[in-house]
């Protein structure tokens, strides 16, 4: 069945013109949430995936080298500091993945996930436990389906670590305005002092590395320090950014490793598979081409002047 | 959603080198069944699709322009010659479109359809409504599963209409013995006197004719008089043949439209989409290069040296 | 090299959620000409292939099936009516094929073809000569550059068939004007007495079936007697309409096969690989689903309502 | 003309289920050379791209990716440890762009470049100008066309670098030889005292990381000391490993940032486009999912039992 099942293909728009297809064996889910689409698909190379409105979000076969980079930085940004992270406000974060990472250092108390639609998490749940581990029935973990926005607005200023795990800010979508630099200085306040705020930041291609320089100049104007961090997902095809920011104390980008080390064995109540104190050197060093790229940069995103990448998806067939 | 789900694509493979492509709206049912794969989606373009093993059957936006050829071509052969028919077996047919048309005919009293994957018949019974229509349900169907081979052994010569519905010959594939000569020897054993036999005979394509052309001259060696006919539907691509045959009386191949007609408005109960006397003689006035094709063609099919054609969805990804 | 070079797509779309995809062994030529985007291909199954702005013109494995049809059947309804074609105009028609299969009646003395793009007939002379097969050489042949409304406009009544092999209607295309009542009028006038019209006239597949119903209805308010046909070329995908139209005495759609075979003998200097009298009668019963689809257009295209098909090779990516 | 360019498509076989496709703009040549078939396309993103049998070898928009950490890793381990190079050997690198960049290199007096195809070479100089900008004309620089397994077992340990630049070691292929125990054992003999070896060492995405892991540890059968590198470069897809090697003293794979910055300054012609001392670092310090797998990885390749990619290009269409 396998072989015959390549004929149903899934094809990720990544440019204009560019697209990754992958051959499908099977459609798990497909389906219009009150937000958007949602598929689950299980494809022959890449394990069980998640797509919002076209979109890759994440796939079981490499999920670990998207969370583990997007959790465990700011947390050894924090720790490093002498502070590891026991408030952790995650905004989006569906699969549940980033939950479960954050859940595996022994300092976490607590962790507020918000996500806007609860019909992806309920998905999530059912058919990608290979991702989520169990992570919405942790005690410490409490789901509010609803607006981040709005949670930001309401909540009081007591979070070592913010984490924003949003979907792309596609024109239409209901994420751009979580991508600008009022945004950014309402997490800025939600911060317990010397607390950390880390997001997903778009795509390193050189045709869309304008948009994480911008994200990077923008992060700028309501943090003090901010380091731009990349990891190579293989299902992204194209080499994923970062970025992680902090005001008062510099982040320390080249701690010994060992130390990094010493800090994860311990705190994680399970080893990482990707993450370590090499690892940890090798992602803060930001790239001569990214850094360059970030310096160059002058333009800054506003709500009056979000960014909105076009949606590939909808625009093209 | 419909704009975003192109994201999910059928191809279909047309040749090692050529496919079909179709953005799909929804898998409806994809599984292996005791004999094959099944897949049912649900494309933007042509409605619902089925396909076994990769290869597409029908669907439901031009099924007509395939199944109405198949069966109202040998009834009129038949009807022509002062012989509507009565008993009609059908080998294959798994959509229930072939019986649904045959069952129109005022003058059928008995449709036997042996189908050998009995959850092909089922899955097409809940999800193919408008391709079947409700003809599992008439009482004057009996339904086989089956192989046909056994049950064209074990029947008696009552058969006034023999019309073979049959996947692709393809290698390792179930329906090839049943395109070989002596396969053709036992339809025409029990066919009743004056009895027509019709089978879908592939594709025409340039690349591909030489199996049809074998066809033609492999049932020509159990029936006195054989014709070619085609039928372009748009969702194969490639124009597809079809074989009429009969021994005794020659094939009337071009009677006076309106005399077809006439038969048609007293036999069918409800007026067909496609044929009518024009569209009879349309069809049965074979085109030259078809023609042509047949003539040249020297070789025939037989048990030892059956067709095999390349199974192009397992060879290809 | 065979094998890798189908790395190489060519993807032509047939709406904005099917394509057909072919591999290609060799780009032959790929230019902007003053007009249109023009490329020839070498493809693995279909020979080699001409497209402009990204639709598939004709290939040289299948474009007898286009091109005998359109030359063929009209100057078969003249020389039916015992009027064999003398002058010929032709509009359109770069590849050389339709020049090159009228040039084979014994009939014709003079051959003006009207084709707008120099750079594609100049392509088509070097890298087709399987098409054109010295056409262009022909003494009877003269080749106009330029615009077929300004031909027309000034040209005397003197043309026994008018061929319109004109590339689609597309939104912003070149062609579209020249697919409405006015257009057909003006050609009307421009026939010799029993003088016979023909146009190719758009894909039949059901989701396009509209525009050829819609020609049909607009070339009868130019002329008395209009049949629409079809032939099914497989390197289309979907089979593709015509419409012959002439004033005066009706077409005979029916004649007796051997007559039309005795013309074409007497008529032909090369046999045709497609056309004859079997094929002719074939193609004149116009098939039943056409008819009705016919019957049921109300609307006409005129010079301020002309057809505008999307442009889907701009449109999609 | 772009947007109607796009019907034409590269494909890229990533997996037997996964492919990346381009759009294409144009091709620029396409031809089988003694020894592969060999294009070079104009895309629409990624600029022009040399393919060798269907692989994607690099391209102008982010071949500095690939190009640079080949290159600068190698020469900065050497420098490091006090011996900038001056005597470089490079094996295939058909485009040009390796040389380029260790030209940059004030410390090299002499370049070999051993590649098999001199029709690869030929049609780079004269199409990627952007990749190699003039390198083949440097009065250091001595190209030779032949099997480097030949000019290995000849030339004396003179050489200070040696850079491994070849296309994969695919079944069939030519290259399959130069990934073995024994030929990376002929590399260490023609090392000067000190010398450092660098190759490209295959895709890192889960799927084909065993392969990476097996080079590391064929590689450590022949050198002291071996550290896995990657590069994240976007018209890969996947990302991209590397090897580098020295036997005696060890890899410094944690200098001070500033150490590197100021090797570079002193040494390079022109600045990089990435490499800097902190993306050494970054390189350097390999990821935990990497050094895991290569620990863990027990299998070597010899002469007798070579690693042998598919050919997916030829296996699939």
């Amino acid at each position: 069945m396998d072989d015959n099942s390549t004929a149903l293909w899934l094809r990720e728009h990544l440019s204009a013109h560019d697209s990754y297809i992958h051959g499908i064996r099977r459609v798990l889910l497909q389906t219009r949430t009150r937000y958007q689409d949602m598929w689950l698909v299980d494809t022959h190379t890449f394990g069980r995936a998640l797509l919002l409105d076209g979109k890759w979000q994440s796939c079981t076969a490499d999920e670990h080298l998207y969370h583990e980079p997007l959790v465990h930085v700011p947390a050894l940004v924090a720790a490093l500091a002498g502070q590891a992270p026991r408030r952790v406000l995650i905004l989006g974060g569906g699969e549940g993945a980033t939950a479960r990472e954050i859940l595996r250092w022994r300092s976490v108390e607590r962790v507020v996930m918000v996500d806007i639609d609860g019909e992806v998490v309920d998905a999530c749940r059912t058919h990608l436990e290979q991702m989520h581990q169990g992570a919405f029935d942790d005690p410490r973990v409490e789901l509010v389906i609803g607006d981040a926005l709005t949670y930001l607005a309401e909540t009081d200023p007591v979070w070592d670590l913010v984490i924003s795990d949003l979907s792309e800010p596609v024109e239409d979508g209901p994420s751009y305005p979580l991508f600008t630099r009022e945004h950014f200085q309402d997490v800025s306040r939600v911060l317990a002092p010397g607390g950390v705020f880390v997001l997903q930041a778009g795509s390193l291609s050189h045709h869309e590395l304008y948009l994480h320089a911008r994200l990077a100049r923008t992060v700028s104007t309501a943090f003090d320090h901010v380091v731009s961090y990349q990891s190579a997902v293989p299902s992204f095809a194209t080499p994923w950014g970062y970025l992680v920011a902090r005001s008062g104390a510099a982040i320390d980008t080249l701690p010994d490793p060992a130390a990094v080390d010493a800090i994860l064995a311990a705190q994680l109540t399970q080893p990482a598979r990707m993450m370590d104190g090499a690892t940890y050197v090798s992602l803060l060093q930001t790239q001569g081409h990214i850094r360059r790229a970030i310096e160059a940069e002058t333009r800054i995103y506003t709500r009056d002047d979000p960014p909105k990448l076009p949606d590939l998806a909808r625009a093209s067939t």
